[in-house]
């Protein structure tokens, strides 16, 4: 047996989630289909560094499998690919050990949200951005993000829905960029809970917006209480940006 | 009576074209649909610049209308846009003479071609661009455009099925621009024949890929036969960019 690991992007747009569900397409269910038809109908099962919402999209996803095919990794992404529909692609295949574990081992995910800041919205980024039509001050949501930086109970950022115990996770990094009629947020941490980046970004737009104070931002995380952060923010606006582990699996691009 | 001409951009992609038609979507039948609303179930009749095909895409599509209303010209798009789905959006309005025709007075258009030079594609760019996967000689093309540039009877470049006589038209540029891993083409004339910027892009990626000589296209132009021409190109990576009259009708950023 030989594991592969995949640096997988997707434009989640079309796809009911990650996950295989029993209605919907998903994106786990067309890469097992894929990788069914390479390997004459046996079924596989591929596990990812893990699952991402309806509309979600990811720019590195990363996912593993294991096979008794001996294809070297060169050739995995274009013989998956030909099988796959045109908005999941594999960027890059490598051969890791055979305990590498794409959701265990890693230990850094970087999230990107985009924010697209035109009253009017923009037909060629509609789908991959959250269109934000009133006025946002920059230097107010930076300022909160500061108190995001470190290790916390991030429970007040966690979708209710969730079976996770543990709620600490650290957070290396919330930026805020302007790219022209773009805010670019993006959020480097330990892992990530259910829905997190959505609520901090959703939270952090309303203190941008005036509708709640910089200095709310504090007692929201220590309060540890879903219900007084702010809205989850669309799914549209989130890429799954990229996914790091103790040694790198893939080529300098990714 | 007031003419209004719109700046329209679409994203083609979920659309059975511009024109209206019994089935399927079109950008003409949500405009009309809008304008309705509006007016109060009134029917109206909006005229353009020229129909796009099913997946073309417009950056700067324009149209007109007459209305019995008196909204200012800078409250037009905001008050349709509320009206249309997210792959229509009204750039600009302008309130113009009532003799204005979108279509007939339109003195210059230009058409650009995304090309996507990436093996495997991209998941975000995949329904804006052709995706071509084989080597192609820029140098090739670029010198074979050279002969597209004047007045010319572009029958060789029109497709069959077509009522217009007159296949006389002036092509003022034919560029190709290099931008990472895309080849934008863009082409300025008086006017364009059906599916002539996609045959002209077809007919060029045929000679940069070593099809076709780089001397044939002079004779493809001047035997007026469209089956000596290359392929139609995809209507994915075709933008009407902008539509160009007399005077300026809309701000700096059209």
């Amino acid at each position: 047996m030989t594991r592969v690991a995949l640096w997988v992007a997707y434009e989640g747009t079309n796809f009911s989630g990650y996950q295989t569900q029993p209605n919907g397409r998903t994106i786990q269910d067309e890469m097992e289909k894929a990788l069914s038809r390479i390997h004459k109908g046996a079924k596989l099962r591929i596990h990812s560094s893990g699952r991402t919402d309806t509309s979600v999209h990811a720019r590195g996803q990363v996912v593993h499998f294991d096979t008794t095919l001996t294809i070297p990794a060169e050739r995995w992404p274009k013989a998956l690919n030909a099988c796959l529909p045109a908005d999941i692609r594999i960027m890059e295949a490598s051969i890791v050990a055979d305990d590498f574990h794409s959701r265990y081992h890693a230990v850094k995910k970087e999230y990107r949200y985009r924010v697209l800041l035109r009253p009017d919205g923009d037909v060629f980024r509609r789908n991959v951005t959250h269109l934000v039509s009133y006025e946002l001050s920059i230097a107010k949501m930076k300022k909160a993000a500061e108190a995001l930086i470190g290790t916390y109970d991030f429970s007040s950022f966690c979708a209710a829905n969730t079976s996770v115990v543990d709620k600490v996770r650290t957070l290396y990094e919330v930026s805020i960029d302007y790219d022209r009629d773009e805010l670019i947020f993006t959020l480097v941490g330990s892992g990530f809970l259910y829905n997190m980046v959505r609520i901090i970004v959703g939270t952090l737009l309303e203190i941008g917006a005036g509708k709640r104070d910089v200095e709310e931002l504090a007692n929201i995380l220590a309060a540890k209480d879903r219900t007084i952060a702010g809205k989850t923010a669309p799914g549209s606006g989130l890429f799954l940006w990229k996914v790091s582990y103790e040694s790198e699996i893939f080529s300098d691009s990714y």
